[in-house]
């Protein structure tokens, strides 16, 4: 979601982008961005998301917290009222996109969010290449449809793994299982986002690998999948 | 937990290690046994776990299910009440070991699990090298912390992976995590498990990898993180 959310800034929309993070136990979106030590910014008609490279608006429950290490030791309902109130306390300002990162899974915040923003877009569903997690694709197809959320596609990531010193490309985690489940639920199929090391190591230092290696194959996907998620989108609004 | 699960079991534990797949949402456990067609037997004195290879004892939501595409579309209260089904009205049988998988975060699985089984021996949390994985890991130890539940370790998967065709190591999801939170928690750090794509193909054909490919040193790094659970819970229980 960082990755994607910086490519639609780059692709014509900085200061435009939102970015909510949604993964209430584990939210990592800040430290992807180097945005650990920030916190929500409280003003007269709400709270503001912070600031972050290309002027995309993060909120997240990281910016809530007294420290790294306290846990969110909470349920359905509670956690349905922050997500709420993320996305109604927020003053977001203009946006041309909200993206909003959910943990795997169906659980609580994406039913919350599915109910609370009926008239969403879409959905986009990550996976790994491996049959394995196509049964947990299926339930999450599913669950978009019984919710009338549409789904935007399938994006394949930690695709193959190309060797750095040997160019040799190995599927650490099997191939084609995206495509595969896209074809078996007809939805589109966005793309596949090759294993790079350079990603985590990007992302360990706050800095997002798709602006500092942009001539990279995994780069070059995100882009192809953020102009298919935009004719998506587009194609939707006319 | 799988891989866990089968090396407990050819550890001198056959027929007596049990895993529970309290991954409600997303449940993996049957596929990567190869149990994907099983349901759980219902007797006289309650449900009776299936039987996996060595004799592991699987209760899984999977086994509840009407299809593999359907979701669980459930809050809280009702994925509590779950999980104390699987834990009192499942006949078990004689244990030495019972593995309860659980999914990422500090959600109402584990939260559910710590709760009703107060008196269990500890939890193992699994991380990625990554920074990026170290505040979830942290908020996971804090969380387990605060329910009194020991923590035996920290285990670090997808460590390193050695290219197959010219032997050179990379760290796609960088170093020294796993080790380097266990120190600054000051938590038993149990093992890192390198990545091989036969984990992935082994699981998809439902196939334990462990069994499989024993002499590997994915399966080897296994083995020495079971020692160490056993050696743990011998200790605590002296």
């Amino acid at each position: 979601a960082v990755n994607l959310a910086i490519a639609f800034a780059m692709q014509g929309h900085e200061n435009k982008v939102g970015l909510l993070d949604a993964d209430l136990h584990g939210p990592c979106v800040p430290t992807m961005l180097g945005m650990q030590d920030q916190k929500l910014k409280v003003g007269p008609i709400g709270a503001f998301p912070a600031l972050g490279p290309l002027g995309v608006k993060v909120v997240s429950m990281a910016f809530v917290l007294a420290g790294k290490e306290v846990p969110v030791v909470w349920r359905g309902p509670l956690k349905m009222r922050a997500i709420e109130q993320f996305l109604s306390e927020i003053a977001w300002g203009e946006l041309d996109f909200l993206l909003i990162d959910l943990p795997p899974g169906t659980g609580d915040e994406p039913l919350s969010v599915l109910k609370l923003l009926p008239e969403m877009d879409g959905v986009i569903i990550v996976t790994i290449p491996s049959e394995v997690s196509q049964n947990v694709v299926g339930k999450a197809i599913t669950f978009a449809k019984q919710l009338n959320v549409p789904v935007i596609g399938i994006v394949e990531n930690m695709s193959g793994f190309v060797c750095p010193d040997c160019g040799k490309e190995t599927h650490i985690f099997m191939k084609g299982g995206g495509k595969k489940i896209a074809q078996e639920y007809s939805v589109p199929f966005l793309g596949s986002i090759p294993l790079d090391p350079r990603v985590c190591e990007a992302s360990d230092m706050g800095h997002p690998f798709i602006m500092e290696y942009s001539d990279s194959p995994a780069s070059k996907a995100f882009m192809i999948i953020v102009k298919k998620i935009k004719a998506f989108i587009s194609e939707r609004q006319s």
